[in-house]
């Protein structure tokens, strides 16, 4: 089976968005074990529409298509298909009741522009779209299936994941059956962590992928047939074992949904006080429903007034040691922990740059300290200074991962490969 | 002229990462009134790389390829374009000279697999890089040029800007002039703004295009040529009166800059207190350097308690209001603001859902304060629910919608079509 990717969308092509939506699905796929051969994206003109349909049907067994299913002028894929193939758009009725139905349980009026989106290429499959006005379309035409997809995101998503992959699966033999792993690392640059799994012989049918995003890596161990699957978890536990503190999570893909599930679970309550990271640790929190539950509260104190009146730091503290110091950052997890007695408060004071540094303290430089009911832990590092953007999502991870340690009862403070830490 | 660019990369094809080079690109060259009409994307195979330099060459003047100039067994483009054109690799002395001389200035031993770099297909034009150990090449085949760049993002960044265009431009007919205007609007789907902005007729030579990012839309109006783009000004003045209201912004990508932006000319400070959005009003700032010359702090009070310990909130109001109430986030706003006499305060309370909704106070209700010197201004929304994010995002451009028409001098509540509004 050929598959193939189709993005549609000036906004697309002319780089107004990135497209997510195509890593996204790419990622989906092979996480089933299902391979995607190529991508093309084009914009909304109508002759590049039917150019590109008529001539990648020709090449490939299944193509996905993303976009142009709107309502506006500039939405052209369902003309087009029609173009390309020759014949009629017709009006779905079922999906046009939909329409009518979904309007008036919301209120609202039907602009006469959404009509449009109930019109199909004749002979099309109608497929469903519970969380929108655009439906989605299946025609089979030369070689190919081409399967219409909306470009929102979030609808986008679930049409993959409840239509496409099964349309794919009942119309193409099965995939060879697969499992996957994924490890989520924090500390260690891409080459590094390959020489030190390359220690590890593969037997067949399993491969080592990375993918890496800031400010994780992920490795993915990818299984394809019955005797790879039953040696993948031996090859786990050896990859596991050679990574040592670096492994920060597993099946996860980030540290914030890991920190999630570990607060939920335990029932214990957390507070932050950010300085340099400036809300990033309490938002990574909050995104996840049910955050409430165990967070108290999350203080950005930017200044210094603001670390002295609202986490009660000690004035003279910050005259001695400076805002980014151990002592500092001590006392503004202690205050923020006391303010409603919390179990845990992390604290970050940092130099995220580009301005601000300074020889003894460079941009990276960053102190961070949790504390307990029991005492506080805490550090200094220097991180790597490339980006405002880096210094704050590391500095966030790695206050992540003190938490995560403390939750499981290890060590709070390890050492980062990629990171320098400064003597007390 | 027909330009397209062709990604490669496993990585890429394969969702790992974002192609955030090919993002990059088109902008880049549409700023400049320069096109990009199609791109495709493949792995790695060297027959499917083969394939595509072949296909396209017979179909546009010129192609930008990234990717797969590095020394490693899976950077494959340049054989790959050397296999098309049926001519062997030759060594090229000046760029084998420049790596050995880049090795020995930074005190490092060349790895035989830096040698492959060197290597370019018979007849191809080297591209300098002087940022790294992959040239560029360009060769022209069939109809087209194609010119090869690194996939390094600053790499590939420096080499488009630096030679690519001036190349395009020394090739091809100087592209006719342009210009580009950019609003940003909050408030109105895309097929309201669309269906108002239909009233404009628009010249030859101006279009018109939406780019949906949550939670904002931008109008771009772009003017090919010197009678579009004298015609421009007036065009823009038009749509912005229709726009009225939804308008927020002129040539910034989001809120967050434009209040930053204002915030750091004004002199003027500014607190949060978060509830429902938590943090994400003080982290869009915090991502700006320089925001710690007016942000005093930003309190994530997402518990009954915080609200009263850390902002003073009277627990009677709590009890007779809600959380999510006007009362309640005037009252934070207040108490925000006084902790260290900030000259602004913005405060959020709402239900993000997916859960805590009720039929009083469904999911998307949000209350929004902001405190000044001379009092509180305040509305509670119902906004569209479709995803907690949403919700949050939401909330949060409102938030800095307020302010923004304060610092304005503007009435700060107004009227936004997608939203409606509870009555006090």
């Amino acid at each position: 089976m050929k598959l193939e990717m189709i993005c549609t969308g000036e906004e697309v092509l002319a780089g107004q968005i990135v497209d997510t939506n195509a890593a996204w699905f790419a990622n989906t796929l092979m996480d089933k074990g299902i391979e995607c051969q190529r991508r093309v994206t084009v914009g909304d003109r109508l002759e590049d529409l039917v150019a590109v349909f008529k001539e990648r049907s020709l090449e490939a067994d299944i193509i996905l298509v993303n976009g142009g299913l709107g309502p506006t002028s500039d939405d052209l894929s369902t003309e087009a298909m029609a173009l390309a193939m020759g014949v009629p758009l017709i009006e779905n009725i079922e999906w046009r009741t939909k329409l009518e139905d979904w309007f008036a349980r919301n209120g609202r009026v039907m602009a006469e522009s959404n009509l449009k989106q109930a019109l199909l290429p004749e002979s099309a499959l109608m497929i469903d779209n519970p969380v929108g006005t655009a439906c989605g379309f299946a025609v089979k035409f030369n070689r190919a299936w081409l399967f219409f997809t909306p470009g929102v995101p979030f609808e986008f998503k679930r049409m993959v994941t409840e239509q496409f992959i099964p349309f794919v699966e009942e119309r193409f033999a099965a995939s060879s059956s697969v499992a996957l792993k994924k490890l989520l690392t924090l500390g260690n640059g891409e080459s590094a962590l390959a020489d030190r799994l390359e220690a590890i012989p593969l037997p067949e049918g399993i491969t080592l992928g990375y993918r890496s995003y800031m400010p994780y890596i992920e490795i993915k161990l990818f299984a394809r047939g019955a005797a790879a699957i039953t040696s993948l978890p031996r090859i786990n536990s050896e990859i596991k074992a050679l990574l040592g503190n670096a492994l920060v999570a597993e099946n996860v893909t980030t540290l914030d949904q890991e920190i999630h599930n570990k607060l939920v679970n335990s029932g214990l309550s957390l507070c932050v006080a950010e300085s340099c990271t400036g809300g990033m640790i309490t938002s990574g929190l909050v995104a996840f429903p049910g955050s409430s539950s165990y967070l108290h509260h999350g203080l950005v104190t930017y200044s210094n007034e603001a670390k002295v009146k609202v986490l009660g730091v000690n004035p003279q503290t910050l005259d001695d040691y400076g805002a980014v110091s151990i002592a500092t950052v001590e006392e503004m997890a202690k205050g923020a922990r006391n303010i409603l007695g919390s179990d845990y408060a992390l604290a970050t004071s940092g130099i995220a740059g580009p301005e601000g540094g300074s020889a003894d303290k460079p941009v990276g430089t960053v102190a961070i300290a949790l504390a307990t009911k029991y005492g506080v832990h805490s550090q200094m590092l220097k991180l790597p200074s490339r980006s405002r953007e880096l210094v704050r999502t590391l500095t966030t991870a790695v206050a992540y991962d003190m938490l995560r340690r403390e939750l499981l009862g290890d060590a709070v403070i390890v050492d980062y490969s990629s990171f320098s830490r400064f003597s007390k």
